[in-house]
């Protein structure tokens, strides 16, 4: 931590904030400039953190040198993570993965069928909500423990590990026996709650970013998450507030290599939520794996116009094999494979 | 709803557009302009939002022309709503509110020294934090249930009703038993289970606005906690993202009035968080009674170099009182009244 | 400024940023703490600001401790700036002003009842636009030197200063000649020529925030004038860009105190073009008198249904009075005057 | 455009606006819903936007069902446009353009050298800047006509068209004498008498998108140059301000798809001015071709520690070199191609 005093501090304030400094069980050094006086202060990284030196009569403002995250960090853990999620499907590494399927499941048969759609089409992980995060209390909120029974049944049936939603640490105990990844919701990023919830089991989170999360506030959520005792955290990035309307959300790509620098873990990118706009989406989705996204996550559903749910933003079965298509041969490109259908589904 | 053609649709696709309105149960009226073909959608309000209407082909845009929520409007209630808190204290219809105390709940006499100091200066709500939403999983998380007793004695040994964040589903029972105000923080303000929790109760909720919340968004999430029975919801505005970093947040004193001409709800603003730093808190409270708010929320602490948590946006007892006496002084003068104290404390 | 090392450089890294550092003229302090080593570089100010540091292989960042404005920043001048802007009329150190008047020139007959009204309702500066800054080329841009001479002739007439804006360096010339006080718009904040171009007048300017221009930004586009030898600039907030489409622009209040802590130049607030909301404007107008600025500006029209540019967003004259006789009475809580008018019109 | 009426509108209100609407020379056809009655307003195009509908009492909102630009609009002009820069080098319908060059031209040595180096490397395009529009008035200013005919010189010898910023309506006539391709910056993307200068020349116009500008103020501004007579306009997307400050500003690549849609102009991204981070540009370069851009604009610098503006930013020639080799390789899988050098630099 740097302390700078105010430019016209006196030297009692400067001897009262070494004095500090010192009762909190710190080194300083000092340092003058033609302008400005300087602390560095020395310490152990998480004490200095908590240490409230900014209230200190005479300090201007106190500059952090040190990341407020450490198991997420490329300096804990300095090679990419990479981890399984069932079925034989990894992520990181080089290995892509291809997450489809609808916003909200609505009922077996129609699962059952985007989900052949989707693994036909070149998708490795299944993806559908039993429990919806919905912004008004009249809409349609998801179909609970039949969604995930539905779910389970499905994944099974086309061999594709499944992804869905928990919106409360009460429901963690509940959708974990029936999914292989955790999603956290947008809207739960900082649920910290929740976050030690999912920390506590076994299986891989996919935590998507907040709509007005900065990097490190995603980072240090995937930091409670690991410190929790759970080390398989995806990041996913699905789009920021901004100021034009044109587009759902702003879709921040440049946030995959930014946080590569900073961080081990796998990202996938989705496309879907971040713009609301079909017509975007197939460019976005190969932007994203040029960008370096470990994933790609992509809404289809087979009738949009009935889609209980974001229909609109939802791609067709046919859309989707399309782009899909061209994931898997961009991919190479940049080291990455996703692979193929281990057997194509009967 | 408008449905809005694209400029270049076919006889056939308009065609296709009104039988799938109309198999959806609405009604329409046809709108040929020189440029734009436009159908008005008429039917029942939470049907037609729920319908997918953008998924048809041939639909350029729809429109809305009706508001998400219905309890929580001005249109359904039309006079401002008003309530008591406990110990005779009232908000709304002219009654304002002080909200004062600390960030955290340190201990039992440092709370009591601080409620002593905000209540002779001038506040009629005491506020601490039992459970704390820390970005930092290494930050102090809050003394939990012992946190909740402290704050229960202080308050009625100062005699003001007392606010408190809840942060979990699972908590609002145990908060409940303590508190006369249940707040539900701005990374909570799409905890959609939570507000279905506080919903159920019976205590005044201080929901705070999200930091990328639209003002829709926050009546949205007031509207799920009157939907599960509980009409008593105060909103706050503490702060939303912006691009300048030489404030915590951006403090949007605008949505005091907007908010006031689509709700009855009464309406508290935070300085202290949405600015970040003492200095500017009082001038943006009086800012805030000017802007028409109900409240004003402020942190106070006896020795922010001490406190373990935001201590540096903490305003001194003494600085407090002063913004206090200019609070009670400016409230008249737009027909508000904040209550002096009923009885000096001892 | 402050060099942050990366935490695994080596120690020939080290030696290479002492050397380069030394090598452009300045000194450097060595500061090695438990996890980062720190350089802070010593020197003349406006050489360090443009020393490129971060480039040098082995830093990790740079930090700056000093502010890069000097002549508009409140250690430079301590006192609040007072100026003179014609018929008497003064702004800083306790008088305020209220700028009131149609957002475009359509006449002189029309231009003149809005000028007899406002001065009756107690605004003591006009305002219209002879050059319009439309975002369409389709739409009417302003009635040129004919909309200055009008201008001047009502401002005459009813004993008023003017303020109309200049838009390109060509015209700055012209514009003096008409105008009291020139006004720079939000779009030109950064249009650097236009800004040397008014500091080389004697007039007192206005001006205006970008939309997305944060403090710093603007106080050094404020530098800029002065540094080319015109120090009567005034500030303007009219709102910045943000996420919710409910008001126009984003009013950012708390700039307000900010600011005055930064600089010595008196701001103007303008609730009409940040809110576009007639209905919001008279709530922040005196929101804007309670965060302490020295002047309201305020769009006003005889009949907006028929104003030729922003319309909707002025008010008619007798809302116009109501709000003022209200920032006149309020003034004074904040030991302001707003001066009556010396004389009515006749 | 449609009109909203207020919920408890009377039927005198709805008459007003009828009368008012037909006063104005509009047709209109009514509406009534179950909850909102509705006028479409039809008419001219430009008419209608300039025409007050929202003052009329009565009125609650007003909706344009009608976009405000048509000659920049894909539906004016439905192929892509393509146009030549100079030397062979094309922009559109798949021809690629890499720009490349320093921030500020700081000498002819300097400036031939990485020319040379990124016309080995690969770039098609050379930038430079003569007249550079800094935040402080102390900041290195640019060598003015000096720099431009050195970078005529250096485009000559090098074979390359040259890309230079124009500030000031006063300089396009200087500019355009040594130019091929003039630049409007972004922070005078609306300085609309800038635009209708260059709008008077026949060069093309490299248009960056302001800093808070929505896709349709982009296109706004497109329309000002092509309406004053020059169709030739070149969008360049180069971030826009956003809440995290780990970027210089924030990447917006969804804008390509999305201006591609609307409109037929070829779209430049700045991975350099988008980032300000040397470790993010070759990512993100290559995630602007997978966008669809139609150029990359990246800036290079031979020695970024002596850079006497912008250096941080830069790349050195041999990072650029292996970038622009990865661009070429990727822009086929987008049917696109970036040409190489016709003949080798001697």
């Amino acid at each position: 931590m740097i302390i700078v005093l105010k430019p016209n501090h006196t030297e009692a304030q400067l001897e009262h904030i070494c004095e500090k400094v010192e009762e909190m069980g710190f080194r300083y050094e000092l340092s003058r400039g033609v302008q400005r006086t300087l602390l560095g202060v020395i310490g152990e990284e998480d004490e200095l953190r908590n240490a409230p030196l900014k209230a200190i009569a005479g300090v201007e403002s106190v500059m952090s040198v040190l990341k407020p995250y450490k198991l997420a960090s490329r300096e804990f853990h300095e090679e990419d993570s990479v981890f399984e999620l069932g079925h034989g499907v990894k992520i990181g590494g080089g290995s892509m993965i291809l997450i489809a399927g609808p916003c909200a499941i609505e009922g077996h048969d129609v699962l059952l069928e985007i989900a052949q759609a989707v693994k036909a089409g070149g998708a490795n992980v299944l993806r559908g909500g039993a429990f919806k995060p919905r912004t008004s209390p009249y809409s349609f909120q998801g179909l609970g423990e039949e969604g995930l029974k539905i779910l389970r049944e499905v994944g099974d049936a086309t061999e594709m590990p499944v992804v869905t939603e928990v919106m409360d640490p009460r429901q963690v105990e509940l959708v974990d026996k029936y999914t292989d990844i955790l999603q956290v919701g947008a809207r739960n990023m900082q649920n910290f709650n929740l976050l030690m919830e999912v920390g506590k089991t076994d299986k891989p989170v996919l935590l998507k970013r907040g709509m007005s999360a900065t990097i490190q506030d995603l980072l240090m959520s995937a930091e409670y998450i690991i410190a929790h005792g759970n080390k398989n955290v995806i990041l996913c990035e699905r789009g920021i507030r901004s100021f034009d309307s044109s587009t759902r959300n702003l879709f921040d790509l440049s946030m995959v290599p930014n946080v590569k620098g900073l961080s081990h873990l796998p990202i996938v990118v989705d496309p879907s939520h971040a713009t609301g706009r079909p017509d975007l989406i197939p460019s976005m989705a190969l932007a994203g794996v040029a960008a370096g996204a470990d994933g790609i996550h992509i809404e289809v559903h087979n009738c949009p116009e009935k889609a209980m749910s974001d229909g609109p933003q939802a791609l067709l079965p046919n859309q989707f094999a399309e782009v899909a298509k061209q994931i898997r041969d961009l991919a190479p490109f940049f080291n990455k494979e996703l692979a193929t259908n281990p057997q194509p589904v009967a």
